[in-house]
């Protein structure tokens, strides 16, 4: 008998399989836990865009969910491609009814080629529903200016957005660096309602192939959280996750290619990740 | 830059992650290829059963094949639980209209609990529009029967059932032995348009963690023809990949579990398995 840790993912479809549960499923297979799903929305999606987008009613989530809740041991999940309101409504709802715990909440919101991820009325449901429930939130840049309402510019904005997010009832936020193309590096900023606080530096990486960052980053950090790692080596090994993925790149696709799920496992040696105290 | 045959499997959603396009994902990602998937339906759904299916409606099938049919280079091809008569139309078109080859056709129809996966007027649709595309079918014995219209009780009806299958068109076919519970051996049995025959027989396995074999199995066998393998070495590593899943169980949930995925790459010595020619 193989003692292993079962997560889920909810989260929308990607039909091209560099992001959304499928770039989940994949991240948790390569980190040695078990994957579960429950679909949002699918989407019709390729390296060169979202061509279509398929919600699913509220009843087939919460259908998922319950199939879920009612058979197995979550000891981490995540969301992603939340879409509308009332799906995020019914996803906070399961979460508490399970009382699942480690919830890396990922704000997906608007797709690379410019798709809507995320209508606007769901803002407010995100802020007010999820977030209260999340142990950590992973916005990049853009994603924390909307939550927060503020420009970030510099370092003194970066942490007073997220202490703003903070005031949304999240455990922890991690900004991530990977939209400040100016830096030659890829600054992560972390900060917990206690104060606790640091940074994960690497190399920046210039590359077009990218598509599914965000999804695989959470899903590491899910899959890591799930094995009992703290929250610091949790985040520590996820970044380094990302980074041989965008490293070792596949070259799929004519637009921006999914990210190298494998390359972790197989090159290890490409994620190189500084904490900075 | 790293060169990775891409796939497709075009199947159903099981939220419980054991079997349809999640259990693809995880083989493809385990036997080094890269997995896209089309979603014809989401179920939810968990070890102990089917408790609700949401079948996507054509246009959105369609809006998923053609998002990987403008993008991607299929190496081989897969399909799992297709649901319904159009569904199938629409995927026989998909594959026509770009090209694809290796074509793997897993018949999903019912589960193991009972529950409805490919509605009774979609056998014809199978037999009639994809079958004639399919490099290799692969049912077990119910399936068989059901396709053959006849009984399967000895070898000999075997290779009947096996002769009318051919009939359909389909290039070749494997009946696989799984349901053959009297038996001390698991035995899949192969016929070639050509004439070629052989059986592939591993030792039984009793186990209830089979949820999802069949979509593994079909998985692997899609895996392993995307590399450019002949059918019958596709065939063995495909067995040898479901032999292990099975051997080396997670035990996850409190009905049928999930088979393990990942025991093949960790546990290769588990997959025992000998040609019959």
């Amino acid at each position: 008998m193989v003692a292993i840790k079962q997560v889920l993912t909810i989260a929308g479809s990607d039909s091209g399989g560099g992001a959304g549960i499928q770039a989940d499923i994949k991240t948790f297979q390569e980190l040695g836990v078990f994957g579960t799903s429950t679909i949002t929305a699918v989407t019709a999606q390729n390296t060169c865009g979202v061509h279509g987008v398929y919600p699913l009613t509220v009843e087939a989530v919460k259908g998922q969910i319950d199939a879920i809740g009612a058979d197995f041991q979550l000891a981490a999940l995540k969301t992603g491609m939340l879409f509308n309101a009332e799906i995020i409504a019914e996803t906070a709802k399961g979460i508490s009814k399970y009382g699942w715990k480690n919830l890396v909440v990922d704000p997906v919101m608007i797709a690379k080629g410019g798709a809507v991820l995320l209508q606007e009325d769901a803002l407010e449901a995100l802020r007010g529903l999820l977030l209260p429930l999340a142990a950590v939130f992973t916005p990049n840049i853009p994603e924390a200016e909307m939550l927060s309402g503020m420009e970030i510019r510099n370092a003194a904005d970066r942490k007073k957005a997220a202490e703003k997010i903070l005031a949304t009832g999240t455990e922890a936020v991690v900004i991530k660096g990977g939209h400040a193309k100016s830096s030659a590096f890829a600054e992560d900023y972390y900060l917990h309602q206690n104060g606790e606080t640091f940074i994960l530096r690497s190399p920046w990486i210039e590359t077009e192939q990218t598509h599914g960052t965000g999804c695989t980053f959470s899903a590491a950090l899910t899959a890591e959280l799930a094995k009992g790692r703290t929250m610091q080596e949790a985040l520590h090994t996820a970044k380094r996750f990302i980074q041989a993925a965008l490293s070792h790149q596949l070259h799929i696709g004519a637009g921006h290619g999914p990210t190298n799920h494998a390359a972790f496992q197989r090159f290890p040696e490409k994620g190189r990740v500084h904490l900075v105290q």
